[in-house]
Protein backbone atom coordinates (compact mmCIF):
# COMPACT_ATOMS: atom_id res chain seq x y z
CA UNK A 1 0.00 0.00 0.00
CA UNK A 2 1.24 3.46 -1.10
CA UNK A 3 0.93 7.13 0.57
CA UNK A 4 -2.59 7.39 -0.96
CA UNK A 5 -4.12 4.49 -2.07
CA UNK A 6 -7.08 5.98 -2.92
CA UNK A 7 -5.61 7.42 -6.08
CA UNK A 8 -3.68 4.67 -7.11
CA UNK A 9 -7.44 2.85 -7.51
CA UNK A 10 -8.43 5.70 -9.09
CA UNK A 11 -5.77 5.54 -11.44
CA UNK A 12 -5.46 1.23 -11.43
CA UNK A 13 -8.88 1.23 -12.47
CA UNK A 14 -10.29 -0.18 -15.59
CA UNK A 15 -12.72 -1.16 -17.36
CA UNK A 16 -12.32 -5.31 -17.58
CA UNK A 17 -13.58 -7.66 -20.58
CA UNK A 18 -12.72 -11.09 -19.86
CA UNK A 19 -12.94 -12.47 -16.50
CA UNK A 20 -12.58 -16.43 -14.57
CA UNK A 21 -15.87 -16.67 -13.33
CA UNK A 22 -14.53 -17.20 -9.69
CA UNK A 23 -17.20 -16.54 -7.51
CA UNK A 24 -17.66 -13.22 -5.34
CA UNK A 25 -19.16 -13.29 -1.52
CA UNK A 26 -22.61 -12.01 -1.09
CA UNK A 27 -20.42 -10.02 1.22
CA UNK A 28 -18.45 -8.34 -1.00
CA UNK A 29 -21.24 -7.51 -3.26
CA UNK A 30 -22.70 -5.58 -0.52
CA UNK A 31 -19.93 -4.00 0.12
CA UNK A 32 -19.68 -2.55 -3.15
CA UNK A 33 -23.43 -1.88 -2.66
CA UNK A 34 -22.68 0.02 0.43
CA UNK A 35 -20.05 1.99 -0.88
CA UNK A 36 -22.58 3.12 -4.23
CA UNK A 37 -24.80 4.24 -1.28
CA UNK A 38 -22.77 6.56 0.36
CA UNK A 39 -22.08 8.88 -3.08
CA UNK A 40 -24.02 12.53 -3.13
CA UNK A 41 -27.68 12.69 -4.80
CA UNK A 42 -29.28 16.08 -5.66
CA UNK A 43 -31.38 16.96 -2.77
CA UNK A 44 -29.76 13.93 -0.70
CA UNK A 45 -33.20 11.32 -2.21
CA UNK A 46 -31.18 8.51 -2.12
CA UNK A 47 -32.93 7.55 -4.74
CA UNK A 48 -31.50 4.50 -6.03
CA UNK A 49 -31.54 0.91 -5.95
CA UNK A 50 -29.13 -1.55 -6.64
CA UNK A 51 -30.17 -5.19 -8.09
CA UNK A 52 -27.11 -7.79 -7.52
CA UNK A 53 -27.37 -10.53 -9.61
CA UNK A 54 -25.53 -13.99 -8.66
CA UNK A 55 -27.77 -16.30 -10.04
CA UNK A 56 -26.42 -18.17 -13.36
CA UNK A 57 -29.64 -18.41 -14.80
CA UNK A 58 -30.23 -14.67 -14.57
CA UNK A 59 -27.18 -13.49 -15.84
CA UNK A 60 -27.66 -16.14 -18.62
CA UNK A 61 -30.78 -14.23 -19.32
CA UNK A 62 -28.95 -10.74 -19.28
CA UNK A 63 -25.80 -11.77 -21.65
CA UNK A 64 -28.97 -13.28 -24.28
CA UNK A 65 -30.87 -10.23 -24.12
CA UNK A 66 -28.12 -7.16 -24.00
CA UNK A 67 -25.73 -6.95 -27.25
CA UNK A 68 -23.17 -5.28 -25.17
CA UNK A 69 -23.29 -6.86 -21.62
CA UNK A 70 -22.00 -10.00 -23.03
CA UNK A 71 -18.90 -9.82 -21.09
CA UNK A 72 -21.42 -11.13 -18.12
CA UNK A 73 -21.03 -14.92 -19.45
CA UNK A 74 -17.41 -14.92 -17.33
CA UNK A 75 -17.59 -12.12 -14.97
CA UNK A 76 -20.82 -14.31 -13.55
CA UNK A 77 -21.89 -11.54 -11.20
CA UNK A 78 -23.80 -7.64 -12.12
CA UNK A 79 -25.11 -4.94 -10.50
CA UNK A 80 -27.83 -2.78 -11.67
CA UNK A 81 -28.04 0.29 -10.71
CA UNK A 82 -31.55 2.37 -11.11
CA UNK A 83 -33.82 5.20 -10.32
CA UNK A 84 -36.98 5.41 -8.53
CA UNK A 85 -38.20 8.72 -10.64
CA UNK A 86 -40.89 9.89 -7.91
CA UNK A 87 -38.20 10.15 -5.17
CA UNK A 88 -35.34 11.30 -7.20
CA UNK A 89 -35.53 15.40 -6.91
CA UNK A 90 -36.59 17.00 -10.79
CA UNK A 91 -38.04 13.50 -11.24
CA UNK A 92 -37.99 12.48 -15.24
CA UNK A 93 -37.90 16.06 -16.06
CA UNK A 94 -34.09 16.50 -15.56
CA UNK A 95 -30.83 14.13 -15.36
CA UNK A 96 -30.59 14.57 -11.78
CA UNK A 97 -31.10 11.11 -11.08
CA UNK A 98 -28.76 10.28 -13.83
CA UNK A 99 -25.93 11.99 -11.86
CA UNK A 100 -26.36 10.67 -8.55
CA UNK A 101 -26.89 7.15 -9.71
CA UNK A 102 -24.00 7.70 -12.57
CA UNK A 103 -21.75 8.93 -8.97
CA UNK A 104 -23.06 5.89 -7.46
CA UNK A 105 -21.64 3.89 -10.02
CA UNK A 106 -18.06 5.11 -9.88
CA UNK A 107 -18.02 4.81 -6.56
CA UNK A 108 -19.13 0.88 -6.91
CA UNK A 109 -16.58 0.90 -9.51
CA UNK A 110 -13.66 1.50 -7.41
CA UNK A 111 -14.81 -0.22 -4.46
CA UNK A 112 -14.04 -3.22 -6.41
CA UNK A 113 -10.92 -2.34 -7.69
CA UNK A 114 -9.74 -1.77 -3.86
CA UNK A 115 -10.47 -5.06 -2.96
CA UNK A 116 -9.18 -6.64 -5.94
CA UNK A 117 -12.82 -7.40 -8.28
CA UNK A 118 -13.00 -5.88 -12.00
CA UNK A 119 -15.91 -4.02 -13.23
CA UNK A 120 -17.40 -3.01 -16.51
CA UNK A 121 -20.05 -0.15 -17.06
CA UNK A 122 -22.43 -0.96 -19.42
CA UNK A 123 -25.24 1.51 -20.31
CA UNK A 124 -28.89 0.38 -20.22
CA UNK A 125 -30.61 4.20 -20.38
CA UNK A 126 -31.05 5.99 -22.54
CA UNK A 127 -31.55 3.24 -25.33
CA UNK A 128 -35.27 1.97 -24.90
CA UNK A 129 -34.70 -1.11 -25.76
CA UNK A 130 -32.06 -1.73 -23.30
CA UNK A 131 -34.10 -0.15 -20.42
CA UNK A 132 -36.99 -2.35 -21.89
CA UNK A 133 -35.41 -5.58 -21.85
CA UNK A 134 -33.81 -5.23 -18.37
CA UNK A 135 -36.84 -3.80 -16.69
CA UNK A 136 -39.19 -6.82 -18.22
CA UNK A 137 -36.60 -9.29 -17.17
CA UNK A 138 -35.94 -8.32 -13.71
CA UNK A 139 -39.58 -7.20 -12.89
CA UNK A 140 -38.53 -3.84 -12.17
CA UNK A 141 -42.11 -1.53 -12.18
CA UNK A 142 -42.85 1.65 -14.50
CA UNK A 143 -41.37 4.38 -12.02
CA UNK A 144 -37.90 2.87 -11.72
CA UNK A 145 -35.56 3.51 -14.56
CA UNK A 146 -32.46 1.10 -14.73
CA UNK A 147 -29.05 3.42 -15.70
CA UNK A 148 -26.59 0.36 -16.61
CA UNK A 149 -25.61 -2.68 -16.01
CA UNK A 150 -22.33 -3.31 -14.36
CA UNK A 151 -20.59 -6.94 -15.00
CA UNK A 152 -18.62 -7.86 -11.39
CA UNK A 153 -16.13 -10.50 -11.26
CA UNK A 154 -12.54 -11.10 -11.36
CA UNK A 155 -10.35 -10.50 -13.80
CA UNK A 156 -8.86 -13.11 -16.15
CA UNK A 157 -6.02 -11.26 -17.53
CA UNK A 158 -3.32 -8.66 -16.32
CA UNK A 159 -5.24 -5.25 -17.60
CA UNK A 160 -2.78 -2.86 -17.94
CA UNK A 161 -4.22 0.91 -16.38
CA UNK A 162 -4.06 3.28 -18.95
CA UNK A 163 -2.67 6.93 -18.17
CA UNK A 164 -5.75 8.98 -19.83
CA UNK A 165 -4.26 13.08 -18.60
CA UNK A 166 -4.23 15.09 -21.19
CA UNK A 167 -2.99 18.92 -20.45
CA UNK A 168 -4.98 20.58 -23.04
CA UNK A 169 -7.70 19.65 -21.18
CA UNK A 170 -7.51 21.71 -18.03
CA UNK A 171 -8.32 25.54 -18.57
CA UNK A 172 -7.81 28.10 -15.42
CA UNK A 173 -9.78 30.36 -14.37
CA UNK A 174 -11.09 30.99 -18.32
CA UNK A 175 -11.91 29.08 -21.50
CA UNK A 176 -8.86 28.13 -23.10
CA UNK A 177 -6.37 30.10 -20.64
CA UNK A 178 -3.48 27.62 -19.97
CA UNK B 1 -4.58 4.60 7.79
CA UNK B 2 -6.87 1.57 7.80
CA UNK B 3 -6.53 -1.48 6.05
CA UNK B 4 -8.79 -0.03 2.72
CA UNK B 5 -8.42 3.44 2.61
CA UNK B 6 -10.54 3.67 -0.70
CA UNK B 7 -13.77 2.06 1.38
CA UNK B 8 -13.03 5.20 3.92
CA UNK B 9 -12.67 7.71 2.35
CA UNK B 10 -15.77 6.74 -0.07
CA UNK B 11 -17.85 6.33 3.52
CA UNK B 12 -16.30 9.10 5.22
CA UNK B 13 -16.84 11.88 2.08
CA UNK B 14 -19.47 14.39 2.21
CA UNK B 15 -20.87 18.01 0.44
CA UNK B 16 -19.39 20.69 2.63
CA UNK B 17 -21.18 23.83 2.86
CA UNK B 18 -18.59 25.70 5.35
CA UNK B 19 -14.83 26.33 4.08
CA UNK B 20 -12.20 28.41 5.82
CA UNK B 21 -11.14 29.97 2.82
CA UNK B 22 -7.33 28.73 2.81
CA UNK B 23 -5.59 28.66 -0.59
CA UNK B 24 -5.38 25.41 -2.39
CA UNK B 25 -2.07 24.83 -4.29
CA UNK B 26 -2.48 24.45 -8.25
CA UNK B 27 -0.49 21.21 -7.28
CA UNK B 28 -3.28 19.99 -5.68
CA UNK B 29 -6.00 21.32 -8.16
CA UNK B 30 -4.24 19.54 -10.76
CA UNK B 31 -4.35 16.18 -8.69
CA UNK B 32 -8.22 16.35 -8.52
CA UNK B 33 -8.50 16.99 -12.21
CA UNK B 34 -6.21 14.33 -13.12
CA UNK B 35 -8.17 11.71 -11.25
CA UNK B 36 -11.32 12.97 -13.08
CA UNK B 37 -9.50 12.26 -16.27
CA UNK B 38 -9.06 8.34 -15.18
CA UNK B 39 -12.72 7.79 -14.92
CA UNK B 40 -14.14 5.64 -17.61
CA UNK B 41 -16.31 7.28 -20.40
CA UNK B 42 -18.34 5.99 -22.99
CA UNK B 43 -16.42 4.15 -25.81
CA UNK B 44 -13.43 5.97 -24.13
CA UNK B 45 -14.14 9.25 -25.97
CA UNK B 46 -12.66 11.29 -22.91
CA UNK B 47 -14.56 14.37 -24.40
CA UNK B 48 -14.54 16.10 -20.72
CA UNK B 49 -12.74 19.58 -19.86
CA UNK B 50 -12.13 20.64 -16.32
CA UNK B 51 -12.10 24.84 -15.88
CA UNK B 52 -10.43 25.17 -12.84
CA UNK B 53 -11.07 28.55 -11.10
CA UNK B 54 -8.61 30.12 -8.23
CA UNK B 55 -9.15 33.59 -9.03
CA UNK B 56 -10.79 35.63 -6.58
CA UNK B 57 -12.58 37.97 -9.35
CA UNK B 58 -14.08 34.79 -11.13
CA UNK B 59 -15.20 33.29 -7.64
CA UNK B 60 -17.14 36.55 -7.08
CA UNK B 61 -18.61 36.46 -10.35
CA UNK B 62 -19.82 33.13 -10.19
CA UNK B 63 -21.37 33.42 -6.27
CA UNK B 64 -23.14 36.18 -7.65
CA UNK B 65 -24.42 34.62 -10.74
CA UNK B 66 -24.91 31.13 -9.05
CA UNK B 67 -27.95 30.81 -6.51
CA UNK B 68 -26.71 27.33 -5.46
CA UNK B 69 -22.85 28.17 -5.09
CA UNK B 70 -23.07 30.18 -2.68
CA UNK B 71 -20.46 28.53 -0.44
CA UNK B 72 -18.04 29.21 -2.77
CA UNK B 73 -17.31 32.95 -1.74
CA UNK B 74 -15.64 30.76 1.70
CA UNK B 75 -14.31 27.88 -0.44
CA UNK B 76 -12.25 29.83 -2.98
CA UNK B 77 -11.79 27.47 -5.12
CA UNK B 78 -14.22 25.30 -8.49
CA UNK B 79 -13.27 22.88 -10.58
CA UNK B 80 -16.06 23.24 -13.79
CA UNK B 81 -16.24 20.36 -15.45
CA UNK B 82 -17.56 20.25 -18.93
CA UNK B 83 -18.04 17.94 -22.30
CA UNK B 84 -17.44 18.77 -25.96
CA UNK B 85 -20.93 17.36 -26.98
CA UNK B 86 -19.27 16.81 -30.69
CA UNK B 87 -16.53 14.38 -29.27
CA UNK B 88 -19.43 12.56 -26.53
CA UNK B 89 -20.38 9.35 -27.56
CA UNK B 90 -24.17 10.14 -29.02
CA UNK B 91 -23.54 13.55 -28.80
CA UNK B 92 -26.08 15.23 -27.34
CA UNK B 93 -28.58 13.26 -28.36
CA UNK B 94 -28.09 10.80 -25.81
CA UNK B 95 -27.08 11.15 -21.69
CA UNK B 96 -24.26 9.32 -22.10
CA UNK B 97 -21.78 12.63 -21.67
CA UNK B 98 -23.76 13.26 -18.62
CA UNK B 99 -22.99 9.38 -16.64
CA UNK B 100 -19.11 9.85 -18.17
CA UNK B 101 -19.17 13.59 -16.58
CA UNK B 102 -20.44 12.67 -13.22
CA UNK B 103 -18.75 9.59 -13.08
CA UNK B 104 -15.67 12.35 -13.24
CA UNK B 105 -17.05 14.67 -10.79
CA UNK B 106 -17.22 10.96 -8.30
CA UNK B 107 -13.59 11.15 -9.02
CA UNK B 108 -12.80 14.23 -7.92
CA UNK B 109 -14.73 14.50 -4.81
CA UNK B 110 -12.73 11.23 -3.50
CA UNK B 111 -9.54 12.67 -4.92
CA UNK B 112 -10.17 15.81 -2.74
CA UNK B 113 -11.59 13.82 0.38
CA UNK B 114 -8.16 11.93 0.07
CA UNK B 115 -5.77 14.78 0.54
CA UNK B 116 -8.17 16.61 2.89
CA UNK B 117 -9.92 18.68 0.82
CA UNK B 118 -13.79 19.07 1.03
CA UNK B 119 -15.95 19.67 -2.05
CA UNK B 120 -19.61 20.61 -2.48
CA UNK B 121 -21.02 19.20 -6.12
CA UNK B 122 -23.37 21.91 -7.64
CA UNK B 123 -25.51 21.52 -10.86
CA UNK B 124 -25.73 23.61 -13.51
CA UNK B 125 -26.71 21.40 -16.36
CA UNK B 126 -29.63 20.91 -17.01
CA UNK B 127 -30.92 24.21 -15.46
CA UNK B 128 -30.83 26.84 -18.78
CA UNK B 129 -30.45 29.91 -17.05
CA UNK B 130 -27.17 28.09 -15.08
CA UNK B 131 -25.83 26.78 -18.23
CA UNK B 132 -25.68 29.57 -20.02
CA UNK B 133 -24.51 31.75 -17.22
CA UNK B 134 -21.41 29.61 -16.59
CA UNK B 135 -20.82 29.85 -20.78
CA UNK B 136 -21.06 33.30 -20.53
CA UNK B 137 -18.85 33.74 -18.05
CA UNK B 138 -16.32 31.10 -18.45
CA UNK B 139 -16.21 31.90 -22.17
CA UNK B 140 -17.53 28.17 -22.78
CA UNK B 141 -17.79 27.72 -26.98
CA UNK B 142 -21.20 26.61 -28.38
CA UNK B 143 -20.08 23.00 -28.68
CA UNK B 144 -19.23 22.05 -24.84
CA UNK B 145 -21.65 21.83 -22.15
CA UNK B 146 -20.69 22.30 -18.23
CA UNK B 147 -21.89 19.66 -16.33
CA UNK B 148 -21.98 21.68 -12.78
CA UNK B 149 -19.21 23.32 -10.42
CA UNK B 150 -17.81 21.47 -8.03
CA UNK B 151 -16.76 24.27 -4.80
CA UNK B 152 -13.24 23.08 -3.38
CA UNK B 153 -11.76 23.59 -0.42
CA UNK B 154 -10.77 23.56 3.02
CA UNK B 155 -13.54 22.90 5.27
CA UNK B 156 -13.97 25.13 8.32
CA UNK B 157 -15.94 22.79 9.96
CA UNK B 158 -16.29 19.05 11.34
CA UNK B 159 -18.46 17.91 9.18
CA UNK B 160 -19.83 14.25 9.87
CA UNK B 161 -20.39 11.65 7.59
CA UNK B 162 -23.68 10.02 7.87
CA UNK B 163 -24.22 6.21 7.04
CA UNK B 164 -26.35 6.17 4.18
CA UNK B 165 -26.98 2.53 3.48
CA UNK B 166 -30.62 1.38 3.36
CA UNK B 167 -30.94 -2.43 2.89
CA UNK B 168 -34.62 -1.94 1.32
CA UNK B 169 -33.17 -0.29 -1.64
CA UNK B 170 -30.57 -3.86 -2.39
CA UNK B 171 -32.04 -6.89 -4.01
CA UNK B 172 -31.22 -9.88 -5.00
CA UNK B 173 -31.71 -11.50 -8.07
CA UNK B 174 -35.15 -10.07 -9.34
CA UNK B 175 -36.70 -6.85 -7.67
CA UNK B 176 -38.08 -7.05 -3.99
CA UNK B 177 -36.40 -10.13 -3.71
CA UNK B 178 -34.41 -9.76 -0.32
Amino acid sequence: MTKNSVLDIIHSRRSVRRYSGKSVSREDMETLVRAGMAAPSSRDTRHWYFIVIDDAEMIKKLVDGLPYAKMLSSAMHAIIVASDLTQAHGGVETEYWVQDCSAAVENVLLAAQSIGIATCWTAAYPRPERVAFVKEVLGIPENVMPLCVIAVGYSAGDDKPRDKFDSNRIFWNKWDTK
